[in-house]
């Protein structure tokens, strides 16, 4: 008998049928013989609509009153879904953040899981009883509400099955697994069995909507085995696990793209000493998260310093900038909003000579011009025009992960 | 300096804008320089929508889960007033029942408060906060979160009081207070200015509308000030205090009535030892509550025995008496679900004789047959045809409570 953590996502219960649906193949699993957890997010739609009230009452809502307000998508999901377990004869039981005592940071909006305490939950379990637990919530040490962030519901899934030693993790949601590639601008894109975390690390911090990024970190870090899979199909899906000898032989596991970006350019700058943490210390400061950053020195003691920010973020970075600009010297500053990222993963790039060389030179075939580039030991990032992305991403996932064949490495 | 517990039902914050005034009525006692703790429901209609989820996922919805999806209503109203009193300046937090351990039994869905603790409050009250409480939930000594019922912030909210020793609870709503029967039907109807908690109770009871019942029995235990005034005005309201000497010189303080009523009589019942008790357990046993109940014995050593149930009632009581009437011997079972009860209550009935003959004197003039009377200390109840109730409401009124001069006793 295992223990197993499953999640399902806002689409999986999205109104009352669908919730009937996951609360059906919740009891076939409890019925062969599984102990079960199960998370989940609010109902699609949900958060959006009470973020969009705390906007109506204030455009600057506080942010603990914020959690408070958000955190009741998620009480409302689980208890339907232990109504609806109980109904067809499955006990079941819900638990909120602050029952499990899902301990967190006091960062209201993005708080980190500490600890979990998994007496109640193990207690529940040994009844006899699916534990049905609120994602995307937990409690600070003084008992307030907090929320993890968006997709916070894949990291409490994941937090948890770490907490509980569970046999696995699986991510129920309306995709059937991790993908080479986005199939609506890719049509060759086809679903990967197995990935390893630090590949599936870079695809969701490049923009791969499937995992929050802190639920792989977390799976890394405890060696939880995900299991990204469909709610609307038996079929198995993509296993995100641990890093295995023969996955190095695949040089590129996926191509993806970002079409949140903007970039700002400090128009030569006088090169000196301190340069980077001046232009980055205020910004930092704002709370933006700078993305890529390059800096190229010329002949005449100038540099030209470029970086992107996230287009939300766009106006704030820019006026920061621009504050700054006549102290530091720059003759002036040029800014791009119509950019997108593309890049390439694979744990195959860590041992194989040109495979940044191979996408360059694929990208030039095509026409498309690359603006900026930044390298990691197991991804190649460029940021080109927007209007080239879906070309881009088609050229780059035919060049290294080929056409419909089973995975194969060019 | 005064410590007021003020509470707001679902019309006065029921939609953005009205959270947003009761935020300035709020923010403006304060500036006044009154410690202030705000208990609110949740918005008009919330609370419907979220028992019709219920009931859509299943006819017979667990209690503890329901509990779970019903409490969110309040939540959200919390955190957006909480939102909306610091946006206009005025610090304020939220917290709901498990934060202040609202700790009740584990009645789920009419849980019973008892205790509060009043640390965490009075720190943020401390720190110069307005404090805003979900009303409507508790938690149980499993942690479990309960609710108290419908109407179940009113007695938050004079829970509240009790444990803060509060100078006073003033419960907002969308009338401008206790009236001597319902405007609606009685265009003579006016405010009372004071009201004993005892007349209040018989009033609650009855079928006045303003204030749940228990709220009062906690007021009247814990000696809480109430002041039942209107969110949209700044007239006084009614105050409901303890019984004061000159109370008793008004005869009767309202007349109210109460359209949820279904008659069974039993008819011709061999009249024996033990007999009301053979037919009111089973009813007690299926958690029916029986109103009024009458007996006349007649000459041959059979009896009717009637009584009154809730018209939701109805069928289940009438099912569990059809199935005993043959073991008792009666011959046979009668019913009528065409009838109201109308009801005059008033300190005074206690020392002044006659107020009950007046009463039925003043309906046969009227032409209305009465078909059940029930008495107590402060009250007398008929129970008539429906078609005439509003008929008895105004005929009784016009002679115990007079035109539109201010209270006098006829």
């Amino acid at each position: 008998m295992s223990l197993i953590v499953q999640k399902y996502g806002g689409t999986s219960v999205g109104d009352v049928d669908r919730i009937r649906n996951v609360a059906a193949r919740v009891a076939r699993c409890r019925a062969a013989g599984d102990d079960l957890v199960v998370v989940v997010s609010a109902m699609a739609g949900e958060t959006n609509r009470l973020v969009a009230l705390a906007h109506q009452m204030h455009s600057e809502a506080d942010e603990r009153e914020k959690d408070v307000l958000l955190s009741t998508g998620e009480q409302v999901t689980v208890a339907l879904l232990a109504i609806a377990l109980n109904a067809a004869g499955c006990p079941a039981v819900s638990f909120l953040g602050h029952q499990v005592r899902i301990a967190t940071d006091s960062a209201f909006g993005k708080a980190r899981i500490k600890s979990i305490d998994a007496t109640r939950i193990g207690a529940a379990l040994g009844d006899g009883r699916v534990v049905v637990v609120a994602g995307f919530q937990g409690v600070d040490g003084d008992d307030n509400i907090t929320t993890l962030g968006r997709g916070g519901s894949d990291t409490s899934a994941v937090a948890l099955a770490a907490a509980l030693h569970a046999d696995g993790c699986e991510i129920y949601t309306d995709v059937e697994g991790v993908f080479t590639s986005d199939p609506r601008i890719c049509p060759n894109a086809r679903k990967l069995d197995r990935i390893s975390y630090e590949e599936m690390l870079e695809l969701a911090s490049l923009g791969a909507k499937v995992l929050q990024i802190r639920s792989v970190e977390f799976a890394k870090r405890y060696r939880v085995p995900l299991h990204v899979r469909s709610t609307f199909s038996e079929a198995e899906g993509t296993w995100v696990v641990e890093e295995e000898a023969s996955m190095e032989d695949v040089l590129v596991s996926g191509v993806t793209y970002d079409r949140d970006e903007a970039k700002i350019t400090l128009v030569r700058v006088p090169d000196q000493p301190g340069l980077a943490a001046r232009v980055f210390g205020p910004i930092a400061d704002a709370n933006i998260s700078v993305d890529m950053i390059i800096q190229n020195a010329s002949a005449e003691g100038t540099t030209d310093l470029t970086f992107t920010v996230p287009k939300g973020d766009f106006r704030n970075a820019l006026a920061i900038v621009q504050a700054n600009a006549r102290e530091l010297g720059a003759a002036g500053v040029r800014t791009d909003t119509d950019v997108a990222k593309v890049s390439i993963v694979g744990l195959g790039m860590r041992s194989h000579a040109g495979v940044a060389a191979k996408m360059f030179r694929t990208l030039a075939e095509a026409g498309i011009n690359i603006e900026m580039i930044s390298t990691s030991e197991i991804k190649t990032s460029v940021v080109i025009a927007a209007k080239y992305v879906e070309l881009a991403v088609r050229v780059l996932h035919d060049a290294f992960l080929g056409g419909r064949q089973p995975a194969e490495a060019s």
